[in-house]
């Protein structure tokens, strides 16, 4: 992965069949991004499963085929002391119908351009939430996180 | 709902049965932000309306089951001393497959997390185009916003 | 177009019928810009075409209809001493159904409001992969860029 950074702002470039999640969660963790935004993501997955949450669960749904990726935005936060990530997918295969939910896996294809933003000075938390059955976003933890 | 800052830059966590538009536009009016983007938004909407511009009136569509939020984008401005939200979504619902247009309404489910980014010392405008039929974007209104 | 800029950022109006890329383009030489993200993008194209890359090329599909614009992102960097634009569209007709990939070409519809930001001090590069067979985002280009 190549990193251009100004000032709290990232333009990242990541490899073909790197892990997405994977690949983010290192280099918020390298960076000490313990707060931050992922706001824009194109390029192309290999791979990828994204899910539905049914009120229970997330019902998974594979991508075997190339897809466009014409979205991936989501937030970093820490929990359990290790980065965590919470991203959106929307791709499109040969049809070019959009296609997306919660990404639950995806290997980078030829290209994968993705800008994040930091919220330096802050730790963001996502602590299980008994009542909804997930984990959600915290913006005002305790010291815990 | 939660925020968090950075300078220009918030991140937001919205609350189960909050309605988006009207959560964005108290947020904007607390903050004094005139002028603004909505760069980022994921989660889930229990309902929504989108709508379809044909020429010349929105056409609206319903989401009436729950749906996962790929994309909430758009601008805020100043209409008639208030602010004023323009606002796509992009969703995905149990099959997957992503639908989206102008943001008519949205109520958040179990998540939903936005990132907004201010540009201080600026008042956008929204007046209303008599030759278009809609309220358009004006970056350089007059002192009357 | 109308421009606002606070700091790296802008908030962009085009106007109807303008070429999305070509416009984008002007507007990225005439700031300066040779580092950047398309961060958001919404509004209405009048025309479209976007594709899908099958492993040696970029399949068209025209958008002939006027389609919601639900995404609009991407990366900017410099090519052959010229502003490079790399964007992903995402949009939705009347049947509120998305359909995106990589834009080839777009025309302006009735509204379209843009966000960009600049990486100032920087310059992304955009050169040819011959393994890949295009052009791939360099974030630490020589001096050639």
């Amino acid at each position: 992965m190549q990193t251009a950074r100004t000032g709290d702002r990232w333009m990242l470039r990541l490899e073909e069949q790197e892990e997405v999640i994977e690949t983010l969660s290192e280099f918020a963790h390298r960076e000490g991004i313990r707060a931050g935004a992922v706001v824009a993501g194109i390029g192309q997955v290999r791979r990828a499963t994204i899910g539905y949450w049914d009120g229970s669960r997330y019902l998974p749904q594979e991508l075997t085929v190339p897809h466009e990726v014409l979205g991936l935005t989501g937030s970093i936060a820490q929990a359990d002391g290790a980065p965590s990530l919470h991203l959106h997918l929307t791709a499109a295969g040969p049809d070019y119908r959009a296609v997306g939910g919660h990404l639950l896996r995806a290997s980078v294809g030829v290209l994968m351009e993705i800008v994040v933003e930091a919220f330096p000075g802050r730790a963001f938390g996502r602590p299980m939430s008994e009542s909804v059955g997930l984990r959600r976003l915290d913006l005002e933890p305790g010291a815990d996180v």
